[in-house]
């Protein structure tokens, strides 16, 4: 049976009725019993009682019993294994277990996680948690939860892989008039996790948007496939715990940079198409303004007041969340303007004056919302002398045509309770200050943005694989972690890039002679498996310029050398040409383990390595996704602002990305791969791959 | 009379007493009434009414009425003047004009302002306003405002620009059961303003804490004398509009950089101490818990929760803010273990458990705030199968000891409203959300270090400033508002900067001669009134080795000069000796007009001119503040983490902040100072101010 089904189970099973005052098995008894929706309910008591909440109740499960589409095991943690058995006597489509198997007690509690996994698997049953607060579909009348309390059918639906933020979740949204449709609570996640339910919930019409909480994920791969499908029909707003290196600890790259795990999240949550909520109220802010307006066509916001400071404030806001204030039309003004006091001067933000009445804001709210040039309408009212914001509110109401967002801001306390609570039930949604308004107005544009995004197209370059395929075999077979940086460029060659000119010399001679053949200046480069710091073993020279140069480095490097790690296995010189100058930057490629491969840019020296000021993407990227890339550093856009910009061609830049991206999707066993620098001059000139890392799988040299 | 006095006047007038409803002559004659103050009242009607509110009213007044300690005039703008006349007829020692003269009406707006001052000017009376909502002393039942609402007494004073915003403050102060005591809403500023209002405030040892919105100041010197008085005695939480482009335009500095005059404020308010609200919201966020907590000892954080999740969301905004998780102690540890089943791991942030019943919360609140290594506890209650919230509350209350802060967050909805009510009459300030208490703590901790500030004390460095004075002059006498680079750094010079040594020549000859003086390599710079762009025009060469070198580079520099600028007025070439490497910082001085010299301190290159990484602070600058300069731009603090953190003093930088700090304080006619860059290396050299740019003040050079 397919797991939709399970919020349309006619039949359903509660192993764990109970009449125990504060009982999950009464819970769940009441709420199962409370909907409007006829079921079929069959209890089962684990302590004999006949009745469960005025409803006969079975002991025991026969294998006649059934089929129930859904079942449910609610008892103490100590007669779980008892309880699943008993209910997989039955025939089950989907169990949920809501006992949560947590640190409360002794005893080896992840075999019990694993018997009740194995139990299940068995009988090919799935399985809803452990630690589960249950499931509903508040539209149809089935709540199989044990949250105790009020809730409003609607559009949104919650998934929350933690139960006690499922019910602060269902408990806030009661308070706020949200309606509900599908709930999840995952709970442990053995089976069932929230790429499952991303699949459901993509498919139902009646979702305006899906609200969640979680804290890991399963499998990174399946989550971005079912999140962007969602996505791309939907809103997903999610609240990822564990953002801070206080939650996850933080991977250390090979480069000395560290990783936060919340990068690879963000990635992957923008590559979906997920909204991220960076906290617990941003989850409901954002919720309410995806369940109740449309799409905006751009970013560009009318903001309306009765008071010039608070226009003030909201234009500051606007600016803060990247949105822009909307040149009102023509004839916008002029309607505006015959509504004010002769001398008023109108501007966006439109100062309606403290003697702004309900008919005055009305009609310049209609007056904003029909101007081609407003996308969204933001309304902030003051509890000023003449204000009057239950009438402003029904007037705004009726004024609404409802063609673009339009949200509210009723500043003050006591004397906006009822105004606030009349803008809930008209599904205009209201925030406590401009701040908060257009912080979720940002991502309502956002998410309107990434809706109407290109298909990705990801080119491919015409790419040698064989000669990867060979220079990596070779150090498979020796058991060699990092490869060799004249290697890695024949790599890097191989794929499409210019790397300097250079050839691998076993003596002096042999030196000089790479060097007339590649030209002067030329680097030269120990190259040894045993030496990894090459220039802090003396192993690196630059600028060498004659022969006499070229002889004098070689003698000098394996002098050095030969004092400082006499037993290191020495390959010869990498004679190398020495590169032009440009803009140096910074790209690569870290292999994540839970959303693969991750491209990385950033500009050279100081702002990746001190300043942090990188980017990241999961691959496979197309080129407009690279170029979002460079535009999203603070440097990039700055540089692309200032004199520099013409010396640099950033689509250079935006292809040696794609072709990582394409590297690394061929060959699994690169673990990391760092460019750094890549020098990009003018257009039409050829980015150079100057200095280059790699690191292959621990894995894969095994 | 003292100002101070206006919130004890025992006599009052108000012009424009009225019978009107909705007017604000009515609403501020019932508010005169309504206070439990025996005050002597005078009610002055404009339209001839013997009676308002049931109390008797005069329609002109005597010179011989008052004195009154405040009047207040609330009359339509079209009578104000002949109403502030009526007023001052009278004797009278502060007026409060709360009628607004925005831009409602047609005619001369600014003279009818101006008009009003100069009547009260001439009369020796203070004004406040226009456009003021009034005044209030909510402790003593003094209510000359025209807001319309309960109000409950408390500590916390409410001050505004906007009366709008302050009715705001009221309204949201009402509903949320925050106390009020003295309330003045500033209006249009003419005369009195917020620095007026703080050094009263300081001196009422009732108030916990102030809070207020302004948006332009009047005199940046006299408010940060008075802000930092009263931060000094007791919080000061201000939310200043206008922080974007969109509300301020930015200064475009000298050196191409643009400075926005949030930048300035920024720095005004960190030097008094003012805790800076970023959006409405956080102004009251913060006064709850200024309001409500003690002093913290320091920045560690104990967190109790009932939620696994809600800890690691708590953890994540600790960690955010940062605020530090505090490690328990072990009998901490013991405690909290014994109120747990068996088997349960106790940490930080302490999960409670879903079975935490209020006596488990309350023994371990017991427990961690007597912890002497913990300085604060926040406590998230989420809405579980078996929380109690409201008995939860209880056993907290009792349990608090309140040496330590504690904030609570109980989580959800329509369950908890009870208990967050209870919470608030308990004075354990509350927040729907971890992120949002733990903004509200950091506020305070950041407070509590201020507060324990070391005595500033500004050294000052031997100089010279008779020769710093000769270089002023002799531009001042040329007009030149760019003082020349040579003569830069011999102003630098004299105040204690070392700087390349360096000659003017005026032929080939001299150059040589200048060259074999302060040895080779050197560079050679044009010297040129009418050249500003000094390298674009060919003008310097550098990494000038032999005295053939420095011959071609002076013919060269000549021969290009002539061809691209040929009426140039040439004064010479400068010969400088070439700098040692480094690490190039950037340090400078621009002149705020509100707030006068603001010292900038920028690692060199991309960080300050591509990343706009910089920190900004108001001279005079103490040793210790110059250091937290440093370490408050990202790119120095990770800088000290990494392997170059030996190779420079940053005490050596500090210095350089306090040098310029002296000498923008003793030559006021300096309008900015850039050195850049300012080569910093290893602890016991001498840092070398290599290239320094110098602008004088136009008014100066008139």
């Amino acid at each position: 049976m397919e797991l939709k089904k399970v919020f349309e189970a006619q039949r359903i099973c509660l192993v764990g009725a109970s009449n125990k005052a504060g009982s999950l098995g009464l819970l769940v008894s009441e709420n199962l019993l409370s909907g409007p929706r006829e079921t079929d309910l069959t209890f089962v008591s684990m302590d004999g009682e006949e009745e469960v909440a005025g409803r006969p109740c079975k002991t025991e499960l026969n294998s006649g019993a059934g089929p129930f589409g859904l079942s449910l095991v609610a008892v103490p943690v100590a007669r779980l294994k008892e309880a699943v058995a008993e209910a997989l006597n039955a025939r089950v489509h989907h169990l949920a277990v809501l006992t949560s198997i947590d640190r409360e007690l002794g005893g080896d509690m992840d075999a019990l996680r694993e018997d009740i996994l194995s139990m299940c698997q068995e009988k090919g049953v799935r399985l809803l948690g452990p630690g589960s607060l249950g499931l509903a579909d508040i539209r149809t009348g089935l709540n199989a939860t044990y949250f105790h309390g009020e809730l409003k059918a609607g559009g949104v639906a919650v998934i929350s892989r933690s139960s006690a933020l499922a019910a602060a979740m269902l408990d806030w949204a009661a308070h706020r008039g949200l309606g509900l449709a599908r709930i999840v609570s995952l709970g442990d996640m053995l089976d069932l996790d929230e790429a499952d339910f991303f699949e459901i919930f993509a498919e139902d019409d009646d979702l305006r948007v899906v609200i969640g909480y979680l804290e890991n994920i399963r499998s990174g791969k399946e989550f971005i496939k079912r999140a962007e499908a969602l996505s791309s029909v939907k809103p997903v707003v999610l609240l990822k715990a564990g953002t801070t290196a206080a939650g996850e600890k933080a991977a250390l790259l090979h480069t000395g940079r560290k990783l936060h795990s919340d990068i690879a999240y963000g990635a992957a949550f923008k590559r979906s198409g997920v909204i991220q909520a960076e906290n617990f109220q941003e989850l409901f802010d954002f919720a309410r303004v995806f369940d109740s307006q449309p799409m905006p066509q751009g970013h560009r916001v009318a903001v309306l007041s009765n008071a010039g400071a608070a226009g003030i404030l909201s234009a500051d806001a606007v600016e803060g969340a990247g949105l822009s204030l909307a040149q009102l039309g023509e004839s916008t003004l002029a309607t505006i303007k015959q509504l004010l006091p002769a001398g008023a001067q109108v501007d966006n933000p439109v100062d309606l004056l403290g003697s702004a009445d309900p008919k005055r804001f009305a009609a310049a709210f209609e007056a904003v919302q029909s101007d081609e040039d407003v996308d969204a309408v933001l309304m902030v009212h003051t509890p000023h002398l003449l204000a009057k914001a239950e009438e402003t509110v029904e007037a705004l109401v009726k004024a609404r045509v409802g063609e673009k967002p339009a949200l509210a801001v009723f500043m003050g306390g006591a004397s906006v309770v009822q105004a606030r609570q009349r803008l809930v039930e008209a599904g205009i949604p209201d925030y406590p200050s401009p701040g908060r308004a257009v912080a979720a107005l940002g991502a309502l544009c956002d998410y309107a943005v990434w809706r109407k995004r290109p298909p990705r197209i990801v080119a491919r370059f015409p790419v040698n694989r064989r000669r990867v395929e060979r220079v990596l075999r070779r150090h498979q077979r020796l058991k060699r972690l990092e490869v060799e940086e004249y290697q890695a460029k024949e790599i890097l060659a191989a794929y499409d890039f210019t790397v300097p000119e250079g050839q691998l010399a076993e003596d002096a001679d042999g030196a000089i002679e790479a060097a007339e053949r590649v030209g002067y200046p030329v680097a030269m480069k120990i190259v040894s498996p045993d030496i990894v710091h090459k220039s802090g073993m003396g192993g690196v020279r630059l600028r060498l310029a004659s022969p006499e140069a070229v002889r004098d480095a070689y003698d000098l490097i394996m002098l050095r050398i030969q004092r400082k790690k006499p037993e290191a296995l020495i390959e010869g010189v990498y004679v190398e040409k020495m590169c032009q100058r440009g803009v140096e930057v910074v790209i690569g490629m870290h292999r994540d383990a839970q959303f693969g491969p991750m491209l990385m840019f950033g500009l050279g020296g100081i702002a990746v390595e001190v300043m942090d000021d990188a980017t990241f993407h999961l691959a496979p990227i197309t080129f407009d996704e690279a170029m979002q890339m460079l535009e999203s550093t603070r440097a990039f856009a700055q540089l692309s602002a200032s004199a520099l910009a013409d010396t640099m061609d950033p689509s250079a830049i935006a292809q040696g990305l794609q072709k990582i991206s394409q590297l690394a999707g061929d060959f699994p066993q690169i673990q990391e791969l760092e460019i750094h620098p890549f020098i990009v001059g003018r257009p039409g000139t050829e980015p150079i791959a100057a200095d280059v890392r790699i690191l292959m799988n621990k894995g894969d040299t095994a």
